[in-house]
């Protein structure tokens, strides 16, 4: 409840926006001053163009709720919280009960050293998570029996659908056939659906029991164990697959893999699931990391992210992500998933549970889990029920009278069970479950026709429900990773190294252009591992969800409101499925006119590669808009394009304000002309933290946007993931949006079908942006946006004497970010951008964006949350690297041994017995006096790119290799 | 629920006991192996003397409930958590609702970099705990005016206590006197009482409102603002005091101290006071920080731990404890006060909240808080209530017909307010204290005589209702670091920063002997801060505190079992308090018979200091027992003392096993001989992780112990505190137990009064022990002690070779700790104890503890949490200094410029330019391969002890002095 104060004098420290706007009032008038202007309000209107403003002139009030302290916030949230009734879900189907070790939960999702990390771009000050993320793929890899596994991907239906397309693409079959297994789980075979309708491809749902069906196929996809419980074989359709040229994919569950044989010990050429189960909280369906392995031959397609293994400049071994080309720099229409964001914390969280338990441990769960399924099983069979399978995992399919009248009793005695037609009832079987737990679950279920037993029987956890020849023979997680850290203590001592190597929001400012890295506030961070939150099945009865449904309800109107739009879907779980989700709504509305030919998507020259990834993926052919020396689109071209395309323009897809970091004041009048062309306009939400409160996008023109919750709205971007990106439409494209099978209130039911797993998508770290705009309030967010628009504009006043600022727009103002330009001074001495970002790490910084938007530069958005201490402590940096660039211009420093190209400098390097540098070791590693207190040490020297690619290593190397 | 495996083949991972014990199975074989044990019960019977085993040559059953898992655990206590009903409490009486930070909570009190930490004896790697204690001490000095701070105390009333026993060594009048505010809080007033008694001290309350009473007195108390709420100008009575040669002591609210003069300025010499509501939860009574400053002339009569500022060998600025002689070798029979433990995590955290809030926002809250208590007594007076005081900064008693009649109401609505008598009413505001918390508060007055007002009354903010003379006019916290980090991001930062500095258990073992630093679970820390344990006021309504007290009764009970005692009280909040508390239980027993004059106290030579200090506290006089070569008592000596003092014979104090170390086989003929002189035996349980589930002090002929929680049940030592000290007693004690004025459940009424200001001391932190024995069970506990007397005997085999053990019992062996002996290597080298306690920290490990018992050597505890790999990181390091030390013993290396001597090396010192020592850079930063990764560099070099004791500084340095 909003509090009025009773004639205090305001208590200032009390108000959250102070606390997440780093600037304090007299910081924020310092900086006016050396931009040259007199309040924010006005750098605003001098910055953004006139029509565009919300309201004439000036802002229009955005109809939030007043805001509150945190105090109050969290109070709000405990009520939500309490809303949501958790029962125990044994409903399965991707989703698990799991109990994740408080030492993890504590000291990696509960600590802003993991949570607040970027992605590890730059390799030398994340060798941390990359160990993390090593020892994940080395899990994966052991356990798929494949040897090359990605660093996660979003879930295990989008790791399908990308599993999907990657057979296409390698596949010898010319088919467009994609066949799914028919027990497969309900929303892979939607998402899969969802993926292939634009593609063309078709996909043929079989009962693989009887094999393969007749005709080619480019593809099969089998889930193991099914849906349904049922353990088979599926090497005879692996092998008939083979035999037609197509790739068999397998859908794995990573736990029941400690008992079965692999994926890829049947001959599987691409394994894919999810790790939620290995102590990852269900979170209402989200966030957990998908993983993807894949056969040798296919790894230089393998979609997402790979950590790979290589040396630095002195012969350490590194670790870095391998192959980047194929991924960050996304090829545009030749892309081939528009994949970026990965579920970096999940995933680590998923390795440290393979860490603590080791293989004993895992084996340990997974046949506690199995025994107990199978003393359910008989306890049943004993009481006349059938079973509809015999070989089984964790998951029984149950015949019965009257499936809603169990499903119905076992509510009532606090259980979910999966209702799966008038005769079958589901079970599944987890970790948590116990023996009490059976005994109330078969209570539900009541006595059949015959038998008085009573409680469960016993069960010979020799004499699995498993097929004798599907029991895995081949031994996993042999790395002494995996058999070291067998106590709290040491895997607490571990993982604090491993963070300690990383640099963090938490310990500086990460000036990433287009990232937006603001404060994730404890407050916000708070009611993510709260159990009420935490523990939702995501295909739990939705009125066991009301607290979780008003958060997702408010925080979708909030953020309708504060984009102009009328329509929000939060089901897509990163950027790239909100850009795909986005188009997928133009595409639906082209073709509810009749218009199914409009298929050009124009999208401007400077644009981010993902872009036009999404288009193909939505079917679209691309046709690229020329951007004039500024950066901005060249109003001329787009006039030809639109006349060229009159007839088949689907779209356009725009960044506003532009990835130059300018707000372009021709926006108006792009979208004015695609509307008139009949095209459909698409706003890139990336940027929108130079717009909240000043600007609305739904407003000025455009149809759709995604956002980035990771980036305006708070949530943290978790070492790489997760990311969070919802989809927001005008009204007429509100029936498109998507939807689920699972859940009715997920989407419209005219709409294009789910883009993610699951209803909500990410639901467990919503309440994150909830609270966010619950305690900034109109105000607050229009003062974050001033504020990251002044911050900006102050480093470029500040650097421009150094380095030469290249896009502005009008007055000569920046938006959010600012692009430096390095190529002038590398001409003059060698020095490149990647020198310039590598010896900001000796200065204890996290470098800015590299090469994006254009080559030879960096790009520098500082956000509103850093104060003015941290902005001057980083131009202080970039100007003493200036002065070094002019040492080796002039001569004084050689071209290449000097501090720049040498960066980072290790401990190790600055504390050689012999120093033969022409530079000293306290240029090296102080080259400012502030730096001698808290200094941080990059763990390894700069790591080389190539040798890595050339040497590919993806799983955690021997120790030896470590050795001296 | 405790939950039956249904033929699983145990899930091993899923015990907690082998989460907590470091050593694998095979390890433990590996490590029997060294020893020269077959098993561990076989060490331990060969160990132990089997005249104190528990049971013959065995241990008998502990009858604690069967331990459970992580997970249900962590069930159990939310079940518990939420049977406590968490009211509004306005009770005041120096408890106050406060919201803690969550940036504060989480990433201090949440965080094991801060909660793991060990007290700062040594400070070269405990600089940032030491930096924040310096915050702690500059913001009571700025606030109190009195120059001098210590760095926290246990809580108000002890610190009021310390201060009279301070006054009474300092005051020039030889009267036994000491007046008290009648106005004081009850419970400071009955610890006063407590602690004054033995020590002949006559403690006179008074209605100072009439001036000093007649008579001479060593010193006065005064309480600012009264425990009544009214503020009354203490300057007469101080004048009045000083005239008299009495000192005086102000016991004043930090926060109100915010407007108000301060005591210093009134002419105080002593302030006293609690930080709690600086952003520390309530916990149904603690921990909380106590403070006191002084005036210059007292600084060196300061009890409890002082933090100052010295120089490192290079001249850096570097904190350390100051003035260590007064405190850490506490001089037995000279001994001013027993204090140890301080409330370090505590005190950090309120010094750490003034850090966020900054003078502008303290000020802020404390008008927010006097405003509206004005608003709420202009609403009461309207409606015809009389308010007692007219001046009164938070706190009001209100004149009604019937104050039960408005309590209850008050209950009724969810508020607790205060029944002071029968027409009196109590309410205290907070900064939680919501307008709709005074309009619901209102409304439980309902209507008196006359009045039909509505809501609160709007009030002029400048027209406080303070008196004017007492308005503060002096400003505080002008230091930057008050005034820097405003926002969150810089406040996370700074945190981080300073706990980077510090190694704690999170990062190495910490071997401290007779410390015990086991592992701090997190399970175990986890429902400490839940709202539900951290919310109640301590002297809620009992029944509110439902939950809470079956953690306390369930404790006391088991921890009974475990030391075969017959009661406990949880009261002590710290080993000091708890010894204070056992030999006042001995004192009132013997009065209780008559015997009053049995007043002497027998003390081995080689007991801990902290014994003859309580002994002193409690009356007794101190009659030293000496010791044999091995440290055991000397019997001999023994029956001379208790043939000598067979009349007055009080008791004696022994540490069992003894501070050597060892299980001296003669225990149970101590405890007869001083039995048969009609003494009570009182066994220091500092060595109780060496005995559970093996010996039970109460059962092999003690009468009384203390224990220490946050050494054997697993409370983290929180950087110096808080610490757990209950006291555990045979039947014949157990009416001699502490009491409470305030909770008559707190002890018997037959009990000697209150010895700590909370009824069951710091109850919010007993769900760790709690959580500790209910995971562990009996055989998880006898395991433990098991694998921690296996560890130190594994480490004194391993070390044996390279430094003489000192002391071993039976067959060689040492119980949980040994004892290096560096003095012959030092008379060959040159080289001290300290230059290896400081050189293992280049090796990245805390130091064992530095002489004691013995001087001139080391005394390890590995305890049972370090696995094997652990502890042979350390044998590593220790032989690789043996190593070191013989090179400068050979004259290899020179007596001074060595790496010893020079230890500990920082990043600065070794990147010198020049580097000028005899050895090299790399032996003097990585004498060990496996340090080049993930080196910790102490951010000081060795620190100038002497130095800082000449030029005693004690309040945060300004910045300048940092500078290069």
């Amino acid at each position: 409840m909003p509090d009025q104060p009773v004639n205090t004098p305001g208590a200032p420290a009390r108000v959250f926006a102070d606390r997440h706007i780093g600037p304090t009032p007299a910081e924020i008038q310092e900086m006016l001053k050396t931009v040259g202007h007199g309040s924010t309000a006005e750098l605003m209107a001098a910055a953004v163009p006139e029509s565009i403003l919300t309201g004439p002139g000036s802002s229009a009030p955005l109809a939030l709720p007043n805001a509150i302290g945190e105090a109050e916030a969290l109070a709000e949230l405990r009520d939500l919280a309490a809303r949501n009734d958790v029962r125990t879900s044994l409903l399965g189907q991707g989703y698990y009960g799991t109990f994740t070790p408080p030492v993890i939960l504590r000291n990696i999702m509960e600590n802003p050293a993991w949570y607040t990390a970027y992605t590890p771009y730059q390799p030398e000050i994340s060798q941390g998570r990359l160990e993390a993320l090593l020892n994940f793929q080395t899990m994966v890899c052991d356990l798929t029996g494949l040897p090359v596994s990605g660093a996660s991907l979003l879930d295990e239906s989008t790791a399908a659908a990308e599993a999907m397309t990657l057979a296409r693409r390698a596949s010898k079959s010319k088919a467009d056939v994609f066949v799914v297994d028919a027990d497969v789980f309900p929303q892979t075979l939607q998402v899969l659906r969802t993926r292939a309708e634009p593609l063309g491809i078709e996909v043929v749902v079989a009962d693989l029991t009887q094999g393969l069906p007749q005709g080619d196929a480019f593809g099969v996809l089998v889930q193991y164990p099914g849906s349904g419980g049922a353990v088979r074989d599926p090497g005879d359709v692996i092998a008939a697959a083979h035999e037609r040229g197509a790739l068999a994919v397998v859908a794995a569950d990573i736990l029941a893999l400690t008992l079965l044989r692999s994926p890829g010990d049947l001959g599987a050429d691409i394994a894919v699931g999810s790790t939620q189960r290995f102590g990852v909280p269900l979170g209402f369906g989200g966030p957990h990391a998908g993983y993807m392995a894949v056969g040798e031959k296919l790894r230089r397609q393998l979609p997402g992210r790979l950590v790979g293994v290589s040396v630095d400049n002195a012969g350490k071994p590194a670790y870095r992500l391998a192959l980047q080309t194929r991924e960050q720099h996304i090829r545009r229409e030749k892309a081939t998933s528009n994949i970026c964001t990965a579920q970096v914390l999940l995933a680590v969280m998923a390795g440290m549970y393979a860490v603590y338990h080791g293989p004993d441990g895992l084996r340990a769960i997974a046949r506690q889990v199995h025994t107990r399924t199978a003393a359910l099983a008989d306890a049943l069979v004993e009481r006349g029920f059938e079973i509809v399978h015999s070989a089984y995992f964790d998951t029984l399919r149950v015949r019965v009278p009257s499936a809603a009248r169990v499903v119905e009793t076992a509510l009532e005695a606090g259980y979910n069970l999966l209702p799966v037609d008038q005769h079958t009832v589901g079970v599944s079987v987890d970790e948590t479950t116990s023996v009490a737990d059976l005994e109330a679950v078969l209570a539900a279920f009541g006595e059949a026709e015959r038998g008085s037993a009573k409680g469960l029987p016993d069960v010979d956890p020799e004499a699995a429900r498993l097929p004798a020849e599907l029991a895995r023979e081949v031994d996993y997680l042999a790395h002494p990773v995996f058999n070291t850290h067998r106590s709290e203590t040491s895997l607490l001592r571990y993982m604090r190294r491993l963070s300690d190597r990383d640099l963090a929001l938490d310990r500086t400012m990460i000036p990433l252009g287009s990232c937006t890295m603001k404060l994730n506030s404890t407050t916000e961070m708070e009611p993510v591992t709260w159990p009420e939150f935490a523990g939702l099945h995501p295909f739990a009865p939705i009125d066991q969800a009301a607290g979780s449904m008003t958060v997702i309800r408010d925080l979708e109107a909030w953020l309708a409101e504060v984009t102009g739009y009328d329509a929000v879907s939060l089901q897509p779980n990163a950027g790239s499925q909100g850009e795909f989700a986005g188009l997928l709504a133009i595409r639906g509305y082209h073709r509810s006119r009749g218009e199914a030919h409009r298929d050009v998507c124009l999208i401007p020259s400077s644009a981010h590669g993902t872009n036009a990834a999404s288009a193909v993926m939505a079917g679209m052919r691309v046709a690229v808009v020329a951007c004039d020396d500024n950066g901005n689109v060249d109003l001329d071209d787009l006039r030809a394009k639109t006349a060229e395309h009159a007839d088949d323009l689907a779209a356009i897809m725009v960044t506003y304000p532009s990835t130059h970091g300018v707000y372009e004041d021709t926006i108006t009048e792009v979208c004015r002309l695609v509307h008139e062309a009949g095209g459909q306009v698409y706003v890139d939400g990336a940027n929108l933290n130079a717009l909240l409160g000043w600007a609305k996008p739904g407003e000025f023109g455009a149809d759709v946007s995604h956002l980035n919750l990771h980036k305006t709205f708070c949530i943290p971007h978790g070492g790489g993931g997760p990311g969070v990106g919802p989809v927001a439409v005008r009204s007429h494209l509100a029936g498109f949006l998507p939807n689920h099978p699972a859940q009715s209130e997920a989407g419209p039911h005219t709409g294009v079908g789910p883009v993610s797993a699951a209803p909500f998508g990410s639901a467990g770290i919503l309440p994150i942006s909830w609270a966010y705009v619950r305690m900034m309030g109109e105000e607050g967010l229009r003062s974050a946006t001033e504020v990251a628009v002044l911050s900006a504009n102050y480093l470029a006043k500040r650097l421009e004497p150094y380095f030469p600022v290249l896009y502005t727009g009008a007055g000569g103002l920046v938006a959010h970010e600012c692009v430096i330009d390095i190529r002038p001074l590398q001409k003059a001495s060698g020095i490149s951008n990647e020198d310039v970002a590598k010896r900001l790490m000796d200065y204890g910084f996290h470098a800015p964006t590299m090469s994006f938007p254009v080559n030879g530069t960096l790009m520098v958005e500082p956000t509103e949350s850093e104060n003015l201490a941290e902005l001057e402590r980083f131009v202080e940096a970039m100007i003493a690297i200036r002065a070094e660039i002019d040492r080796v211009a002039g001569g004084e420093w050689d071209a290449e041994d000097n501090p720049l190209r040498n960066a980072p400098h290790t401990a190790e390097a600055v504390t050689a017995e012999k120093w033969e540098h022409g530079y000293t070791r306290a240029e090296a590693a102080y080259p400012l006096p502030s730096l001698r207190t808290d200094k941080y040490w990059p763990p390894v020297g700069r790591i080389d790119q190539a040798y890595g690619d050339r040497n590919l290593v993806c799983s955690c190397p021997p120790p030896e290799a470590f050795a001296m």
